[in-house]
């Protein structure tokens, strides 16, 4: 195990209802809060006005920005900042999934900053302040709810990038399963795809002795696994959401991640896909990852035994520990395929002509890989890997 | 699921040589500290020197209180809560185990309050305000360097009580498994109990869909179960120590019980058993908690025969889910038995002419139990289980 510090203040509220309480949680931070959301599905679901009337209720003053949306993009952080300082506004309640709260994010650092909020995204500043957060989520995949990272997209150049500092945790996050309940199947299966994600990023490593981790990691993609069949029948299961709507948390607020090397390849790779193509980021993900899992498993095949053995219950071929691994991988696409995901880069109509300009971006700011460490070549391969 | 509020802020620092960091991290909060232990063992590893000349590098006036008992006293707590007054001391550092975390935490909510602290262990008042803590831990066991919860003993009639509030989790708390290199091996099997039954005290519980939370106590179960034979041999296994420590941490912080309805009784009754005979609190458990099982396995049944099966191994006896329930309990006593704890109060030197006195005393304040809601005549039936 390696030597770590883990902190995670965020207060989580979770449960039936529990949307009520956000007003009363914001109020010690002032009394002018930006209202930050996507685009009309709160309004239908009817949260949006029970979020205005309980903010009312606490007198606060309401500032809107709407519109965000997946795969959230610079400019409107920009329009954030300018509208925070131009109203000293005091807070943001972000009412939404991974792409609300990471633009929320985002303006979060950016309004104490006087220099240009992207600097955070390219290495070039770290943060030393915020306005305080709090969070309504609606779709349980990116976990930012409780993470300590958010992930931009630059129109200039169609860069996605990510920020990863403590201090850009939120203050407060309510999570009610029930408004998941509207969630279209594709979205809850992508969802799904990025919590799995964020946990087997944590779990592939070099690292000896992670048992307790490991366990942890097994524990939490085992009850994703079980509950994403049922909710995909019933989307109003509310157990099953629950579970999963908390697992998602769990897998990417870096408890998992204690002590061990991490491994991001994944999800660097997809966020290039996104960036470029905007795709959704867990059907993107569910592409890659097996094909990056196919490319690096002889690196540690005994831990992708132990993954095949432990999280899809794959009997171990003793005397070929290669096909056990494999048998892993290929479960993981067939879960992904059952619950409606694309596992190719054809399906999701991406050609192959890009590769190496993606695969140069991949690796144009920093390094990346842990299990691996990787170069433009090995980016190219992968993403042959999931032609 | 139930309803939930979790929030764990207690920055954990975690590895080799992370006692170095206590002066820099007590920093922000002022420039007296009272330096809490208890006995001469802290002295003679050398941590005593190494932490004190690193407070003094950092320009601390040290004020010191030591001798900290197990089953911290009441007594103490009034002389640290004098001490700090006076003295107009800033902060406090705990180096130990358990006890010593927790008479700390009660000094640091007993300065700012007016009244007497015990009232915040019978329920009389709430704290609403406390002083800094920062934890050295060198016991994994009671988990209260990140719980927030503090038992102390009131000498006057050996009341031992706990207090559970947010308020009281460390500021920070430094985790260096070399510490508990030199624990002796009955101090490191009592942790072990101990750390089991928070698990425990948590998984037998009635509330159905709970299924990330029993996963994650599986595993953390499981992780302490693999580990312990292996300090138990090598008492200097970094990798097996670091994996009880973290687990010890994890058992106990909250995360485990998220969502679902907790039973507290075996604590609460070794708590009467320590309180009167002074043993050790985790000797305590690994008579208290298997009898408590026996006692109350029939209302869960189903409950008991998964804890069988998923933490012990156990197969299932489809047409005896009964002996497959009573076979966990029994390898859960066979494996206190095999690292040299405890199992009946005979070994403990304990008869049973107070157990009506302890069983009164134990349901005095407030009802207890969860899976059962228990009387005092359930509490003698159980320490009968016990002899």
């Amino acid at each position: 195990m390696n030597n770590f510090t883990f902190q995670c203040p965020t207060k989580i509220i979770f449960g039936r209802g529990t949307e009520d309480q956000a007003a009363r949680e914001l109020k010690p931070y002032g009394n002018k809060v930006l209202l930050h959301y996507g685009g009309g599905s709160i309004k239908k679901s009817g949260l949006y006005s029970k979020v205005v009337k309980s903010l009312k209720d606490e007198d606060f003053e309401i500032f809107e920005l709407s519109g965000v949306k997946p795969n959230p993009r610079l400019s409107m952080v920009y329009e954030g900042i300018k509208l925070c300082r131009e109203k000293n506004i005091d807070c943001i309640l972000a009412v939404g999934g991974g792409s609300v709260i990471d633009s929320a994010k985002a303006i979060a650092v950016g309004v104490p900053y006087n220099g240009d909020v992207w600097d955070f995204f390219i290495g070039k500043a770290m943060p030393e302040a915020v306005i305080p957060l709090g969070v309504i989520l609606t779709l349980p995949a990116t976990g930012s709810e409780a993470s300590n990272s958010c992930v931009i997209t630059n129109e200039d150049g169609w860069y996605k990038r990510g920020l990863n500092i403590d201090l850009i945790r939120p203050k407060f996050s309510i999570l009610n399963p029930e408004l998941t309940y509207t969630l279209p199947p594709f979205q809850t299966a992508c969802g799904v795809a990025d919590i799995m994600a964020h946990v087997m990023e944590r779990y592939f490593t070099n690292t000896p002795h992670v048992e307790l981790t490991d366990r942890l990691c097994e524990a939490t993609l085992r009850t994703v696994i079980k509950n994403t069949p049922v909710v995909m029948e019933n989307p109003r299961d509310y157990d099953a959401r629950a579970e999963i709507m908390w697992a998602g948390t769990i897998a990417h607020n870096g408890l998992l991640g204690t002590g061990r090397q991490e491994d991001w390849t994944s999800h660097k790779i997809e966020h290039e896909l996104s960036g470029i193509y905007d795709i959704a980021h867990g059907a993107g993900l569910a592409v890659v990852f097996p094909a990056w899992m196919k490319y690096v498993y002889k690196i540690n095949v005994n831990r992708f035994v132990q993954y095949a053995k432990k999280v899809w219950d794959v009997e171990t071929n003793l005397s070929d520990p290669e096909a056990t691994a494999l048998e892993g991988i290929k479960r993981l696409e067939q879960f992904f395929k059952s619950i409606g995901l694309p596992t190719t880069l054809k399906e999701l109509d991406i050609p192959s002509d890009r590769f190496e300009e993606m695969a140069q971006k991949c690796v144009k700011f920093t390094p990346i890989g842990g299990l691996k460490r990787m170069t433009s070549e090995d980016i190219v391969n992968i993403l042959n890997l999931a032609k």
